[in-house]
């Protein structure tokens, strides 16, 4: 998406991560907290919630971590990057924990598949942005 | 963007809005809320952040009503469509001041001027969505 | 809690609601906050998931509208009360679906009978907010 | 408080960390987003405006850092303490730089002086739920 990108060009911020890089994060995080929200909200719903239990508390974390990075990346405060990569490191175990446990409920929950194709993308963006810190 | 119309899709929820409307606002509610959070944080590091106080807390109230209605609206819980019609409500306001206030700074930083329009649309799309509940 | 009446005695602003009541509905939606979110977690792993959706789904859309009303009423903006008394009708709304449907529960489950007194509380502290408001 | 602990109790979670750190956790976050948030506007509102940008901003994250942790810690999903500890680490940085920034300012702004202190009991408390889940 253009616009984050325009955004982040507009702030005189001096991020410690390019700003091509914190757009690509920011954006995929979004559609990534989207994606868990709808699938929670569908196993919460759905015939079998109750073999589901762990799947929808695991959405909800990564909803919350995701929401977070996403607003600190945004801020991107300061030449320090240790607030920065410690919520990315929380952000990517939480994508990987909902992305394991929604693939195994991929082929009966469409969400599910959507939800594991976004939290997959949302971890690999994580480690991007870790390894950008780090470089 | 087709994702969240296709998870609205897979979700068996029965809301009081179509998931067409749903998808659009909740999209255009996701790039107001990236837009106000960036250009808060944009005014707030800025050489005339004293005059820029009211439309920093302005962009912070809204990110905050964006977030609770985006989330809302993605659950659409139920039949009953007073809780998202009372947050829309809400939502709209905390858009439509935004946008008035940011608009006064938007020949001078750009980041207002993307944040002026995006808070615009977001209007927009909770007065439609309104429309649509009431009708 | 002393703290919450203190923090805002500290600031300079002039909010359309005086600190006392201010404090008073940012402290219990705080408490509401934290039940739901727990009684949430607690139905979703329950034995009876299935029947429960509906209350888990009101529990999460409660967190979110307390938690963006309690920020909003922490910054108080400006003298203009529309964004507050908006934001305040939301959030008992969604107070008063959870304490509702929580309550049907309450026999069964202690985490629901918490969340039933801890929503009431809530929705009782935006009934007088939004009363002195129009006061 | 009381009803925190009552909470978790209620639930049957099986959490890497016993409830009584639990409660105390999350409820010295609680308290820490509360004066982060208040400290936020009050800065954003002073005279001072620009020589705050960077406490202001500090502040902005360390309250989504904490509401995050503090979601996840209420749910303290599964007997799998990682994504726990990795949101307590970036939750103590966020605590700790909010802290750094506002205690100097804590002789001109009493709400810099109560952040300072909310932001330090929020550390410790982190400082000692990593302890536990390592121990």
């Amino acid at each position: 998406m253009l616009q984050t990108r325009e955004l982040l060009d507009s702030l005189a911020t001096k991020a410690p991560l390019n700003n091509e890089i914190l757009a690509t994060t920011i954006d995929t995080l979004a559609t990534c907290e989207e994606a868990v929200t709808a699938c929670a909200a569908g196993m919460v719903t759905g015939q079998d919630g109750a073999s589901m239990a762990l799947a929808v508390a695991l959405d909800l974390d990564c909803a919350d971590s995701v929401l977070a990075t996403r607003r600190i990346l945004t801020r991107a405060t300061g030449p320090n990057g240790a607030l920065l990569a410690a919520q990315l490191e929380a952000c990517l175990i939480a994508c990987q924990r909902s992305h394991e446990e929604c693939s195994r409920h991929s082929a009966h929950h469409e969400h599910c598949r959507l939800c594991a194709d976004a939290t997959r993308q949302a971890a690999d963006a994580c480690r991007q942005a870790l390894a950008a810190l780090r470089a």
